[in-house]
């Protein structure tokens, strides 16, 4: 394999460009050309593609956001889409992919791989930790430090009001995000999309607390709850204990950005080698993870149809240490 | 005078304790015994007064919140609520008082000074700035800080997506959080309550940056702003624009949270100096402020009554600096 | 079980204080009195013993240090001092001990439990990572964190300049903190105690850079480097090198500070609970540790005497990176 | 005036990148074309400058560091380099310059516009904050808050230990970074070289401190001060104390770098443009500055020669606030 290309596609999360760097310099090192393809699959089509060295990449390991950018492309749904994609690839004598991103990502190269054939090995890049194949996905660290630093700035103040603070962080699907703030934040509540926990428990556990005589409460609301969003949960509640005060935050996508964490940049770092080296090695249609500490490649198909599962643990430990 | 309290109300700041930290250690320098009471007015009724002693502040200069808890209330606001008050602190033989906070905390202390007659002097403590009489406010600095940084974040994401980010900042009644946020966070459109934006002219904006390929936009919503709030104008904007996908941050209660910035603790430090010094001095119903460097009392009536007004100019900023 | 203990001794790591809590609270709900033993061995030997409450533990969760403070022990080491110790512990009839800290820690546990039979499980809390029987350590992600933190700020500035710059992080005996360190600050070059790097092969690798018209380094050395300390060594390079700047950053006990990751307050939460759970199932003279996701114990021994090794693939990952 | 060109020079600091920032845009809203003159005035002697648009200064507002590099140049220091220098300017067209940089670049400017009579207004950027002429430079907040967030961490640890903590801030000739890192930061001590601080007398307030059982201690040492750098001063104190425990911190060039705070932002976006407009109106010679909230431009022979003197009421106030 001579000549590589490399994207960014999807929800960008921190970490994305540590990993084209290690993407780059891994081919460099190998002797390999790479190019980066802009807005992912819609610059691909375009043929928005550029050719990038050793030092197109110095001093990025720690920024936010991705320097290829992303986007979502609706054209690369279309069989005509992915042609022009082929096409172009073909033009710049791309052999081989790496494509950094989510589920959605990897359902399109999933797609593009098996009607062209073209190899292509995928690093998980999404702050959301739900895809199946890896422990961890590039993001997600950075994205729980960054909420649960807004969370200690709203203890400190919830510590000295009688307050019910509602904080909305992101998981559309899944409470990945969510558990590990309220475990880390000293959170009394949960609520996340996987288990059900009804307005009236809620409220049940808010007003337990003020009758002991606890006054203030932390409660880490998924974006993807089954009661609603964190402003319509608060709402609810206040209505049914208009003698608290309820205050709402809504992080949004302040959690996709900044430097990512070293854990982060280790494993984008790491992965973004072990692409490369998956492609030389002739891997094809897998995404690299790193799962109990061992590199390993899982097929598209089941990183996006196998359920990771959130350690049930973690329900238990909020329990045990909001007592 | 011989022994004097100190308190904190109202919404709570970053740079309180930095505060009450040197009030205590100004007056144990003095000879002069303090006494913390607990929870403003509500505490003052109470009785929940205790002694402080110079290491009863040791390791809280960084702490955010307040040790001494906040609250608001209403008791205090009926004659009887001032008598039960004032009895309280001659059973503890204070003499004086240091009173952090804003506008709602001075015009408590007004009322109580001018029918008790106990010497009181304020320090400005509140995130607003929005306090005649001190250039800055306890607490200011570190919020607009703790927006920026949040800003930031979303300005990673933002350079990677084609998108429209309402930030929802704290301002209730003045744009002084949300003015250096937009000129120091790159926002292309800022929308506080002491100007009239409309809907229609933030759509104008956005259209014609579109037109010119920009692909990300950051507008800040000051959280009093007359159009209503971020979640309400974002929704107008996204309905008259819907090829933009309009994102929505509140940021909330973070803003009051965290550790205070250099500039607040060197402000707080010399306020809760200059209230122990100004109640030795004879000073009485006045508040402690730096205006151009210099210190300066302000009665309390002219710090809730007088407007202080937010530089023209930075207007003018925002759009030569997003041009 | 009735009655246990828990204490912190070594050096302070951020987390600490989160495996505190999490002690009590487990203890709490398991309905176990918890005594908490101030300043490691040396409040163990002078009977400096308070109980501790649900509440004694609110609000620490995201604080630096540790609550019980920590202090080394001459006195621990002898058999007088120890007598000293168990004797105090039977006073207030203590049955089990939580120890959290280092090998130094653990060592005297051992010795401890070996004379007096007391059951103790400890749980590893240092920022050097070197404890074999856990993948990582309370407080070692966050040190790593503040580190890179550090280096970020200083590449902001090599980027502008034709310098070198020498940046030493802890580590004493290992390349732990120093490994991710480089990989994730983008270190061109890094010394460690595990692996010799000749001041020759430093000067020759800059002198390479330098001739390739590479404009700024950074070198991160370990405390413990065989070569000496970074003061050391950058005067030698200096010397070699005369026409680039060299310039020193010693960032000492600041990697000890600050508010824990996300990954530290779980992993101090877990293992909190997890000695607790231990001691309640009969475990005795062992470490809780998180390998490859499994909680394990760990016999103390094999805590202090096997070796743990930095993975070999992280010094090649530095060669790849910085192609 | 249709050209104008814009440089950084000296030692960087953060905010010089959104001072370029406002530069470019406040010429762009202004017809004016601008140049940015890469690595100060070595670049300006090489003709390495480039045209800058509205966009090339997108997305830099929060960066550390300057995009348009900076050095020291010996060459512009002879009357040789000079002319090279005013001959690429005239090749280029550019009939006015902007400098930001300390009084290295303002002495040099001063030099130049005094031979060639090229208008010039400057910006003070450098972390110092030793110029006369402004209140603040850009970058000192920045600074200040970098070292007070490394110091809290080291408090953090000190809280919890028997320690003297030498901290070492930038500041060959001055204390200001030192100054409110003292009061900031909560330290016993601080050593600035305005002012004579003698070993002994340290070692007596130490003693002092600990006689009273006060168990940890932190002392701000400027790099400048009379008595040596930190690593010689602790040295001495503990030979003289051998029963504490004195550790080293060198905090460096992470002091340079960073995001710069907000205050930093808009001092460097009002000065940028205020370079600009002066310009514009014919100033030149002249560095911008705001003194008490007011604009001024003072001419930089003052501001090289006059002496801005660190307000002597903060010593004061670092022994009352440590009592």
């Amino acid at each position: 394999m001579k000549k590589i290309g490399v994207f960014t596609s999807g929800g960008d999360s921190p970490g994305m460009n540590a990993c084209i760097r290690a993407v780059v310099r891994a081919a460099v090192h190998k002797g390999i050309d790479v190019y980066g393809i802009m807005r992912g699959y819609r610059g691909m089509i375009k043929g928005e593609i550029i050719r990038l060295e050793s030092n197109s990449v110095s001093n990025i390991i720690q920024k936010g956001g991705t320097i290829l950018r992303s986007a979502r492309s609706k054209e690369f749904m279309t069989k005509e889409g992915r042609r022009e994609a082929y096409e172009q690839l073909q033009k710049f004598g791309i052999e081989g992919l790496v494509a950094i991103g989510g589920d959605g990502t990897f359902t399109g190269a999933n797609i593009f791989f098996e009607e062209y054939g073209i190899p292509t090995v995928g690093a998980p890049g999404t702050i959301d930790n739900d895809l199946y194949g890896t422990d961890y996905t590039i993001g997600y660290d950075t994205a729980v430090n960054t909420a649960l630093d807004a969370i200690d700035k709203i203890r400190d103040t919830a510590d000295s009001h009688d307050r019910v603070f509602f904080v909305e962080v992101m998981g559309r699907d899944s409470g990945y995000i969510a558990m590990p703030c309220a475990i880390g934040g000293g959170a009394e509540i949960v609520m996340i999309p996987e288990t059900e926990t009804s307005i009236q428990s809620v409220v049940d556990t808010l007003r337990l607390g003020w009758d002991r005589s606890k006054t203030s409460f932390i409660v880490i609301v998924a974006e993807g709850d089954e009661e609603g969003n964190a402003t319509e949960i608060a709402a609810q509640v206040q209505k049914a204990l208009p003698y608290m005060d309820a205050r709402v935050t809504i992080l949004g996508h302040v959690q996709r950005g900044g430097a990512p964490t070293a854990a982060d940049r280790m494993l984008a770092s790491q992965l973004g080698i072990a692409c490369v080296d998956g492609l030389q090695e002739g891997r094809k249609g897998v995404m690299a993870g790193i799962m109990n500490s061992e590199l390993v490649y899982t097929p598209f198909i089941e990183t996006i149809t196998k359920q990771k599962i959130i350690n049930p643990y973690y329900a238990e430990m909020v329990n045990i240490l909001s007592v």
